[in-house]
């Protein structure tokens, strides 16, 4: 298997032969903090696999002792002006944004902390996978900042009143319990979370793009309506999946009990 | 107790003396799929549901190997044609609509495999009881066809990774999965399938119709809607249901430390 | 430290100098029930909270062998009259309202029975600590009067179906069971449960009110609009309470590696 490096200082990213993109948060020393510059990079990263047609997956992991400790605070306190951070916020919310939009489920692979706007990327992630050793929080308020803009994402994983308490108190919870709750799919040894990470990709490998990238577009569309609307939009996703080449061959296949032939 | 039957081929269709409906999905050779008669004989049912001013309850099981695998797909291979697919899912999309729009609780009695649009109609019940060995998931992606509108149904189930996994891998959970996560009530061994939702039903007819007819729309009005809207109406259907005779009935017997003599 | 009294006659209320408001009640003859002059005493009390601005938190206890039965019924018996009772629900959703308005967190300590509209008063808290004893249940359905306004609050605490059956069957559960389906945030052992309150409250009370009231008020807003408009609202109160005193110190804290110097 070929791969393709596109590296960063702060951002190293990855592209295998089978179009799993991996990008890894590489600014250990900050706790990967999502400074402006990593925010930068994540987003061109991200605009990359966008413009990718053959792109598959996003694999979203981190070196070093953090997974990811939120913004940069040091850069924050530089520049007190209402109009910068209204416009950091924003590229914020755009990157998270972008992450939903994408056509390729994307995967955070979660194997230490994740605090404030880094538990807001593993939140705004479509699946993660943990570390047994990982830990997660919304402590914004620990400095006198409430996570309004993780608690969006948090709220969209999990139940009002454990969201609430993990916002106003600060306190983290432990993979396991991140589990429970819903903010990750699976928890794992820390020896085994690549591995892991890479049996769901693999499996995410075996289906046609078009199909998961019509599903993951409509799935987040119909949660923000009424059960009807919904319905009526995803009727349509279907009709128009059914009518594509892969479902046709697809349910061929099954009805002749042997494997699809898509190319992948 | 007398029972009535309006038995169909594929679906059986009884009616006991105290008013409630029993469907039963019974083509076990297609794994009870939902093909367009399966639909249109289950949409007769649940009008003839709708109909029935004394129903009290509907209980939809299924016999043979599995619970329901979904739609036809040799059905609709058949006919490629965008038309056709929209009238269909259009038409399952009517079917799963009814349930939710019937006065009287929909309970699924879940023995086996319940797939796809089959996992959606469980989904899509007001209740739902599991043998401790069904299992369910909505793997239309294995054929290249994503589970949208199954999806609907689900992501109102359960939390969105937890949902959005299932529908991106195709992977099954198991009955006490499907329980922890919220699309089932409750999981019992197979043997005793039928008596729990037995017990379900006769907590449920001692309850007075009307209330809970009262009560289920607006229960599922007030969860598409923000807090203020939601109280208004909620509060609106609580002072009808107190000024009807069940409500002054009920309390009244409450304060006499009796039974309230309600005409079931 | 001073505790002001404030106290009604089935209502204590005191306000510590910490700012803590602990609003008793304090009928348990009648369990506490939400009578018309229980509603007022209530309001009037939340009212004075709302007026005080160095207020920090709430805690909602209740004195005797249950936390809250929810409306008096022989009040509603007594006046069976629609007018009455669309002002009573009305009233009623007035104060789970200024509940969720208030600008500081609202914390339910359930040492017993909550039923009905008692248990949409935990559900409509920010935040509930339960004793191990405690149990649940919205069964007005048992006196023919479908707990609607209950399931208002309920519904965003829990998932569609678990609630669906309490309110179908009026079926208590335990405290355990309230909080793995997220209507209350922690349970512990009956002697526990006041100094499990003071901990959470002393969490609260070392973030700056200033930073809890944004977040409270945006949190909930947040929730009832899609993704975009989410981060839209979230990303603008980030950067004013960015731009507030109290993230500027305390960021500014984190960086000198001292505690922030907030008045509390």
């Amino acid at each position: 298997m070929e791969t393709e490096r596109m590296n960063d200082d702060i951002l190293l990213h990855t592209r295998d032969s089978r179009g799993v993109h991996t990008l890894t948060l590489n600014n250990p020393r900050a706790f990967n903090a999502l400074s402006e510059a990593m925010m930068a990079a994540l987003q061109r990263a991200l605009d990359a696999v966008a413009a990718d047609p053959q792109a598959r997956a996003v694999v979203l992991a981190a070196s070093g002792r953090a997974f990811c400790a939120g913004h940069d605070l040091k850069e924050m306190r530089a520049r007190p002006e209402l109009a910068y951070y209204q416009a950091l916020f924003a590229t914020c919310s755009r990157l998270m944004l972008t992450i939903r939009k994408l056509e390729v489920p994307v995967i955070a692979q979660v194997h230490a902390l994740a605090t404030a706007a880094g538990c807001q990327l593993v939140a705004q992630c479509d699946l993660a996978v943990a570390a047994d050793g990982a830990t997660f929080g919304v402590n914004g308020i620990d400095v006198g900042l409430f996570c309004a803009t993780p608690g969006v994402a948090l709220s969209r994983n999990m139940g009002t009143k454990q969201a609430m308490e993990m916002l106003l108190t600060g306190d983290f919870i432990s993979a396991e319990q991140a589990r429970e709750r819903g903010l990750v799919n699976r928890v794992v040894a820390a020896d085994d979370l690549a591995a892991e990470v890479e049996r769901l990709v693999v499996r995410l490998l075996g289906k046609p793009r078009e199909a998961l990238a019509m599903g993951k577009g409509l799935f987040y569309r119909q949660l923000e309506t009424g059960l009807e609307s919904a319905y009526q939009l995803a009727g349509q996703t279907m009709a128009c999946n059914m009518m594509h080449a892969v479902a046709q061959e697809g349910v061929q296949a099954f009805i002749d009990k042997r494997a699809p032939a898509w190319k992948s």
